[in-house]
């Protein structure tokens, strides 16, 4: 089993628990299988889920421990107290180069602490950041940070730039991708302090990508840019209004089709074509929330999820773990690095 | 005329500029026969448009001026050069007690500059916001500040608290108005120092609503909430992200109709459910951002928007001057400023 990639998984974590990870990593076998799963969790009730899935149990290993960390637990607290938790033994696998990478469907916070205090950041990166591709018109994009830095300065926004365009190079396969950074409007002097501190840096810096300027929430969705670059505060709030206005569209298409027989007859015959429109709008195929800027590959899978969507994000830890995404990070940071010094941000914001 | 409500509109504002004013004030003049216009703008590329539309010619006065706001015109120099501008004119006659509201398609940064500057904010408001009411599955909301204030103190929110539960009751028709903060999560501890300190704030003050905690994004399309309350960069994101969702949303399912036949005939048959689904997310049903808290009603409507979208932003103008929704304001903030001292928001916050 020694060629295969390690997958450390938080067997605990989620709203629904070991069943739904066993079911999950089952699911992503199948996809994948060149894989091997360390399962870290509660041998009681993991062993029984594995002993129903012969194939998984193949290549699955469980590590016990009977301490987890709580879908509440205050992320400092989660750091002090839960060093024999399942989530800090499947990040410490990682740390100890037994996995390659790590799924968890826990707490976001206390998963992003714990993560940041084993796996220590890149060089160049003051703070990790959380990134997810999505659906646009022309195709799909990454936005970060998404919620795990609700304030930031103009420096994290650059790093955030550098390691969304890497990401969309090396994941998205896009050769040149243009940057854009989220905003209140197009025009120069829009927004606050802190986006046009950024913006003016980064038209200057010898990106892995092209810098666009700024966007606004509009183009999220119409895929005017690749990499959108945004503060997680910003950033949690967008996604979460996009997931929310998908369901509300949704909603509305429902009863719309239940006003009258004609519609009804009408859903029924194209009742393909809306099977397709509603796998393409599957927030399940959005799953896994990436940490980056760490040294080591760590993904959050949604805690309501269900073993689909779990799989999804099992693939998202695999493609950036065999990309060698975090290689590339550090050679574009330490490009900008040795590129000449940038004039005062502050002056030049303007 | 005398007995009639008085509108002030900027002709010369919006994308499409006249014609589309003119029509939009046609469109307004059929639905709410006892309202007269105040036209302002170039007399000569006026007259011929309303010389084509009688009905609205009966009840309209042109107020010429050559000048007007280019929509690419920062608001401070708009502020200081356009004093004889269509814009800064209309907005006069609200001060002057002409008219009882003005409508502008034109540039927002200036409308709300020359606004504040011509009108005032209320007794007991710092800062104006905008506002808009959008659909949600249990109804409407209205969520405030849509961009004009990038970056807000604790107290702005509370304000706009206040402002965004006296527009639910006078112009939703809720008594008892539900009140949310947009945050990254739920919990207390979530977020930035100035929504915090906004939400400890608002748990103990006399509201003319319930204060219900912090919301996030998804909760703006699940109607949580009847009152959203956000700083106006955070505000202005959501808004056009929903916008930008919408959108894709109905690229997709044109795609889906378009991939078979028996999904074409579907479509037909339900073509009337698909209207009615078509008119329920309209944007320019919604069209029409108020600006809250001035002495003085001012709405500013969608740049891009065609004379239909116009006439929904007369009539939340025409909502607003009627309801003397800005004497709830000023009763609602005399309650607030006779309520006994609060304690200390940064150390409640904790």
């Amino acid at each position: 089993m020694s060629q295969r990639l390690t997958i450390a998984l938080d067997a605990m974590g989620g709203d629904h628990g070991p069943d739904m990870v066993i079911a999950g990593a089952d699911i992503a076998r199948e996809r994948h299988p060149d894989v091997r799963f360390l399962l870290y969790g509660d041998q009681q009730r993991l062993e029984p889920l594995l002993n129903q899935r012969p194939a998984l149990k193949a290549v699955a290993e469980i590590r016990h421990t009977a301490d987890f960390v709580a879908g509440d637990a205050k992320p400092a607290i989660a750091l002090r107290a839960g060093r024999q938790s399942s989530m800090r033994l499947a990040i410490d696998a990682v740390a100890a180069g037994e996995a390659a990478c790590v799924v968890s469907a826990g707490n976001t916070g206390a998963l992003m602490a714990m993560a940041k205090f084993v796996l220590k950041t890149l060089p160049g990166i003051d703070r990790p950041a959380m990134a997810s591709f999505f659906p646009t018109q022309r195709g799909e994009s990454v936005m970060l940070d998404l919620g795990a830095n609700a304030e930031c300065q103009p420096e994290n926004l650059v790093q955030f730039a550098v390691m969304g365009a890497v990401f969309a190079r090396a994941i998205l396969g896009l050769p040149q991708p243009s940057i854009g950074v989220l905003n209140i409007g197009s025009e120069d002097m829009k927004g606050n302090e802190v986006v046009r501190a950024a913006a003016a840096s980064l038209r200057d810096m010898p990106l892995p990508g092209r810098f666009h300027g700024f966007v606004e929430g509009t183009d999220i969705g119409l895929g005017t840019v690749d990499v959108i670059v945004t503060d997680g505060f910003t950033g949690n709030v967008a996604l979460k209004t996009a997931e929310g206005t998908a369901k509300l569209f949704s909603e509305f298409l429902r009863r719309t089709f239940a006003t009258s027989f004609l519609a009804r007859i009408g859903y029924l015959l194209a009742r393909g074509a809306f099977k397709r429109f509603r796998e393409r709008i599957d927030p399940r195929r959005y799953n896994g929330a990436m940490f980056l800027g760490l040294r080591g590959v760590c993904v959050k899978s949604h805690g309501g999820t269900d073993a689909v969507g779990f799989a999804n994000a099992v693939a998202v830890a695999i493609n950036l773990a065999t990309h060698g995404f975090n290689e590339r990070i550090k050679e574009e940071m330490g490009r900008i690095a040795d590129a000449p010094p940038l004039p005062d941000t502050k002056a030049a914001a303007g």
